[in-house]
């Protein structure tokens, strides 16, 4: 999927914590917006976890995941219910403490009136020792970074602000760029030339993605994928000339 | 999340197998539908991974969830183009030979004309030795099972009907209930109550999910998950007097 010897490469996993998406109850939308917001900014997304709301699990794939990758960013699990023990657990994955942190007791009273911060609502406050915060623009409760492990919101606008948040200040490496050319037939079509021409650009990325359009005809999306402008290009030129004779 | 005493658990992973869906440019539409499929039959879906078109991405997945679900599923790369690298993947995972397959190769010819049927379209036929097929009702081309793995298409059409021709050989569980009270108050209020709750009744998973409705308010769903029906409706009504003060 990625080219071996491209200068800086930047990736990411993701880990979405949440018996919800994993019982169907809940349709996840935060998979998608990550993976496109962290592609156009030059981050490339190699892996996606969904666990469930079990302290060993989440620690498991968070220690498995920020061993492999850039950064890990974590979707859920930090509002103040029984169920929300994503902050423990990535405190247990760092083996730190954990505790009530002053500065985001004090985002939570910007919000929350004092005689109504119970403990529950407290619960939000609770940060890993060593973690930066990350700020919410929507309802104060933050999430925070330690080391290179990111912990967002599931709510996805308050994920999305988050995420913004956290852009700026991460490593990025080159865009990775695409374009996708149409062919009006099925793969079966094609795939012998495609493949030939995959062959002879070993640098470039290049799916195939079939659809019924609106008649039920067979149709192809090839998708090439570079960080080289000038390649991409003519990779293009070159999936055009194959998909002609099927205009 | 799941109880630990239930006499007969059968549990699942899933592997979506796809740059595309890493990348951003197709939102995932298969991962609800078999959370929800499976749920409803009495399997319990314990992880996602999303991997990209790697064959040594795929094998480490794969081999990682045979191991500990009862049953694995994968989606994607089973196509006749050069990025279709699944059936391949899933050999090597299980060490075993993989070649065009007759019985497959019978199937694609009941839809794809013999003239027509050329080497990238057999590549649909390559199923690993040992593995049974799984019919595909859309367009012929079969997923198939080798092992706990059970390996489907990409297309969600085609998956759907993949996963309904398979589902009924599976072990099942006794399916998980659950039922949603709604709190018409932000979760940090009854958070407390909740929490005494959910300790009285360990063998219940209650899970609670913050929104905001149409005029911005925060509300609550509390989401009751057992396998016991009268257990569930007795959680239930707790549940309702709990959150009967904000009505």
């Amino acid at each position: 999927m990625f080219e071996a010897d491209d200068a800086h490469l930047v990736t990411a996993a993701l880990v979405i914590i949440g018996d919800e998406v994993l019982s169907g109850r809940t349709k996840d939308k935060n998979i998608g917006h990550i993976a496109e917001r962290l592609t156009e900014v030059g981050i490339d997304l190699r892996e996606v976890r969904i666990v469930p709301d079990v302290e060993e699990d989440i620690v498991a794939a968070v220690n498995a995941l920020r061993a492999r990758f850039t950064y890990v960013f974590t979707t859920g699990g930090i509002g103040p219910t029984h169920d929300d023990i994503t902050a423990d657990s990535i405190a247990r994955a760092f083996g730190v403490p954990i505790d009530v942190d002053p500065r985001a007791r004090k985002l939570l009273l910007e919000y929350i009136p004092e005689d109504r911060l119970n403990e529950a609502r407290l619960r939000m406050a609770r940060i890993p020792q060593g973690a930066e915060l990350v700020a919410n623009a929507v309802s104060k409760a933050p999430g925070f970074r330690i080391g290179n492990v990111i912990v967002m919101a599931g709510v996805p606008r308050i994920m999305q602000s988050m995420l913004e948040v956290v852009l700026p200040d991460l490593e990025k490496g080159r865009p990775m760029l695409s374009h996708t050319v149409k062919a009006n037939t099925g793969e079966g079509d094609i795939a012998a030339g495609l493949s030939e021409l995959a062959g002879r650009y070993p640098k470039v990325l290049i799916g195939s993605y079939p659809f019924r359009d609106e008649d039920g005809g067979f149709k192809t999306h090839l998708v090439a994928r570079t960080r080289d402008k000038a390649l991409l290009e003519q990779v293009t030129a070159e999936l055009e000339q194959l998909v002609a004779p099927f205009a």
